[in-house]
């Protein structure tokens, strides 16, 4: 499983303060402290960025670039900033992302053909609310790879996120297990491996005790492994949750497991 | 998901003892402890008992009734104890349990129909012999489906051990991998809602650092939960293990969720 850090996201105090001063050093200090706890590759959550799009995503990717190769997510509904940081990316840049919603099928979806670039689909109605079961959850996996093909992208650039909903919600618990059944039957449901991304963090959205933060993000990432995901969006800092992932990525992966390789390229918890 | 306690067994040397001495004392202290760590049911891994099997038996499913109302398991290869334990059971009693083995076939699955009771049937080859795979598992599972119909029990009393292999096996891992997938088509394979049952601990089988033990068994629960897991036979004091068990019964039960069940029925960590 592809660990993609969560962390730089403008929601963070420090982070939105240092776009807005085009300061590059908060930015480089979280990077690195995220790849050295283990991630695998970086999502730039820009925000929607309605001042200045192209010049922030183009600092944001540039900075990102000076400390790290590791891939980035460009994080953002702006199709301007997308496009910016497409144009100055040397790391391998993905899309984050469209949907059915007619604005991201007109002006995000098309990046990736123009890119070549991979480009995550989230399994959300055109409306953006979230479909209600699993079976209307399919139905727009359909719908999306359907466009996706009408707009010629190669189908391995897709990267479906079939959407973790947070517990609070009345019926978020019966949306994340009909999820786990999603993700195994999208490969058959669409005739190739497609590949799936989900966001753990939005499982304990709101104001949630951080023990029982960690013990669900360490409970539920298991069953999305063991349900096939590929890559996983987390916040890298929380250790626990790491160790979770570095777990579930050694009991699912093929081949002879080793007591040892749970040592190696974790970070000291 | 039903916990069951791991933790009754003859191979803990102060048990052992206290079954030679038929001392209740230490049998009773430590289902109590069992019972407060929050297991719903006692496995009673007596061992073969070549000596007085029906007299042990006796005695220790007496001292575990005195304790606790919790339902108990019968665990021993030896017919005799089982049949002495069913005897005297006032709780609810499983048999543990029958494969293919042909001396189990012939003493052990007819208690179940004598005595009207659930029984674990276990997929092992007849030689007791894990099998190599996802396909030979099922072959094993339609086998033993039919020698159990063929001696006339009810179909809703059986449970079915997939086995869980050490991961220190060359094969464990894979072996694992596909008995997720194993519990997940035995229901429409068997065409009835047949329960599961999986043993944790065999897991980590041998020197294990206590670490990542406990970072196994909780990141594989909730893929064996995720999987349709109905029962998981633990080591209910490792408190960690635990949590893990009951978060991914709250993530996976239907219904609506609250954080504030993850408080409730849970021992302190």
């Amino acid at each position: 499983m592809i660990i993609v850090a969560d962390n730089l996201q403008i929601t963070n105090r420090i982070i939105h303060q240092a776009i807005d001063d085009m300061n590059p050093e908060p930015i480089q200090d979280l990077v690195k402290a995220c790849e050295k706890a283990g991630a695998d590759a970086i999502d730039i959550n820009s925000g929607p960025l309605p001042r200045d799009p192209e010049k922030r995503m183009s600092f944001l990717v540039e900075t990102v670039q000076a400390m790290t190769e590791l891939p980035i997510l460009l994080d953002t509904v702006n199709p301007r900033a997308i496009e910016a940081g497409l144009s100055v990316s040397k790391n391998k840049a993905i899309i984050n992302g469209f949907s059915l919603e007619p604005t991201k099928l007109e002006s995000i979806l098309p990046l990736a053909k123009d890119y070549d670039a991979d480009i995550i689909g989230y399994l959300l109605l055109p409306n953006s609310q979230v479909p209600t079961d699993e079976s209307e959850c399919l139905s727009v996996a359909l719908e999306l790879f359907g466009e996706f093909q009408k707009a010629g992208v190669a189908k391995e650039r897709l990267i479906i996120d079939p959407v973790v909903a947070p517990l609070m919600w009345e019926n978020g618990s019966i949306h994340n297990r009909a999820i786990l059944s999603v993700l195994k039957t999208l490969p058959e449901l669409l005739g190739f491996p497609v590949r799936t991304i989900a966001g753990l963090s939005n499982l304990t959205t709101g104001k949630v005790h951080k023990d029982k933060r960690s013990l669900l993000e360490k409970t539920f990432l298991p069953m999305l492994a063991a349900s096939g995901l590929n890559m996983a969006l987390l916040n890298v800092l929380h250790a626990e949750t790491m160790r979770a992932a570095k777990a579930s990525t050694l009991l699912m992966k093929s081949g002879i497991f080793t007591y040892e390789e749970l040592d190696s390229g974790m970070a000291p918890n």
